[in-house]
C-alpha cells in the first residue's frame, strides 16, 4: 500500500508520501515515491505514485528517460499538457503490462499526483487515473491524495484552505495526515519523502526525507497527540 | 452507507452509530441503526448495524421477536453466547437472502456490533461478521467499527484506552470519530444515536439521539475544529 497527498494553496505546494512497498506480507521494503523533474528558471514538476511498484516505476523511468531528452515532461508548454504527458505515459505502460497483469487477477492500479509550475502560468495539482485521464485540484479541493487515503483524510478536510492556509502549516497538515495513516495502516511505513515549491520561484531547494527516528518527526508525532488528548479533554462533557 | 463504532474501557461501554441509509444516489433516509435489549438487574445488550438495510432489518427483527418471547437475547447466559445467538440470526436471514441478492451481485454484506453485559460477568463487545462468525474486542484493541470505518479511526488509536479511558471521554471519542466520517462521506450521516452503559449497572438509562442541529452536537464539532487548527499551528515548524 502506499499514501500520497498534494496540497495546493496560493503559496505554493506541499507534495508527500510514506515509502512503504510490499508484495503481500512477506516483502516489506523502501521505495521513493516521489519523483522531482526540474529545469531551473524554466519548470519544477513533482510526481508521486501509488500502485503496483513494477508498474509505477515504468511509468517514472520513461518519464525521465523523455525528460532528460527534452521531451515529455521537459518540453510540455503548461500544466495541463504535462498531466497529459504523464497521462499518456500511463496508458503506454498500460498497454504493455495490463493484459498479462490481468490474466492472473492482478489489476492495473497506477495513480499519479503531479504538481508544479511551467513558466509564468500558475502553479497546478493534477491526479493521473490509471486510465491516463487526470483530474485538477481547485480552490475549492485544494488536495489530493492516492493509495489509501481515508485514514489521513478529516484533518485535511477540517484544516487545509486554498486561500488562508500558510506553506508552514500546509507542510504540517501533510506530515499529520501521513503519521495518522501510518498509525492505522500497516502497509503504510517510513521514511517520509517531502517536496515544498513556492509559487514563482522555478527551482526547487526544499526536498526533505524525514526517517523514522527523525527528532523533528518524532516530536511533531508526539506533541500532536498530546494536543488532541488534551481539546478530546478540553470538549464540553456530553449530557447523557 | 453506515458508521458504527463501539468503546469498551473498564468503566463501561459506548455504542455509538450514524443513521443515513442509501439506496443509491436518490434514495437517502434516516433509520435507527441502534437497537437495545434491556430486562432490567439482569442484562443490557445494545446492537449496531451496518450493511443492506433490508437485511439488517430482517435480523434485528427476528432478535426482537425473540427476545420479547424470552428466547435468544433474552436467554443467553453470557455475552459469547448472546454473540453466537446473533451470528445464527445472521446466518438465518443470508440463509433466506443470500442467493437472491448475489443472483443480482449484490453482496451480504451486514455487520453487527454487540455490546453489553449479562448478570455477574463483565461487559463484552463484539462485532459479528456476515457470515455469522464473531470477534471480540480486548483490552489491547479495546475499539470496533463497522461500516465506512477508516476516516474515524486515527482519533480512537490515538487516544481510546481500555484502562484509563474514563466513560465522558470515550463518548466525546465516538461523537468525533462520527463527526469526523460525516465530514468526509456523504452516505454517512445525522442524527447520531448513542447508548452510554456502565459496568454492572444492568440498567439502560443513558441513551440519546444528537440531531443536525443539537447545540452539543454543534459545540463539541465548532471546538473540536477550533482546537485541531490551533494544535497543529502550535506544532513547531518544519525545517526544509
Amino acid at each position: 500500500m502506499t499514501y500520497c497527498v498534494g496540497i495546493i494553496t496560493r503559496e505554493g505546494l506541499v507534495m508527500a508520501s510514506d515509502s512503504r512497498t510490499n508484495a503481500g506480507y512477506d516483502q516489506a521494503n523502501i521505495c521513493k515515491k516521489l519523483h522531482t523533474f526540474v529545469r531551473d528558471s524554466n519548470r519544477v514538476l513533482i510526481a508521486l505514485t501509488s500502485g503496483s511498484l513494477s508498474c509505477s516505476q515504468s511509468i517514472t523511468t520513461l518519464l525521465e528517460r523523455d525528460f532528460a531528452a527534452g521531451r515529455g515532461l521537459a518540453s510540455a508548454e503548461n500544466m495541463y499538457d504535462a498531466a497529459r504527458v504523464a497521462g499518456e505515459q500511463v496508458r503506454n505502460v498500460a498497454k504493455m503490462d495490463r493484459e498479462g497483469l490481468e490474466r492472473d487477477n492482478f489489476s492495473f492500479n497506477v495513480h499519479l499526483l503531479l504538481g508544479g509550475q511551467i513558466g509564468k502560468e500558475k502553479p497546478a495539482l493534477y491526479m493521473i487515473y490509471p486510465q491516463g485521464n487526470p483530474l485538477c485540484a481547485s480552490e475549492e479541493s485544494p488536495y489530493l491524495q492516492i493509495g489509501e487515503s481515508k485514514y489521513g483524510r478529516p484533518i485535511l478536510d477540517r484544516g487545509v484552505h486554498f486561500d488562508t492556509t500558510p506553506l508552514p502549516m500546509a507542510i504540517k497538515y501533510a506530515l499529520i495526515s501521513i503519521g495518522s495513516t501510518m498509525r492505522s495502516n500497516v502497509a503504510v511505513g517510513p521514511p517520509v519523502d517531502m517536496a515544498v515549491y513556492e509559487t514563482d520561484k522555478l527551482s526547487l531547494t526544499r526536498v526533505r526525507r524525514f526517517n523514522k527516528d527523525d527528532e523533528d518527526f518524532q516530536r511533531v508525532q508526539s506533541q500532536w497527540d498530546a494536543s488532541l488528548r488534551r481539546a478530546v479533554q478540553d470538549l464540553p462533557n456530553l449530557n447523557l
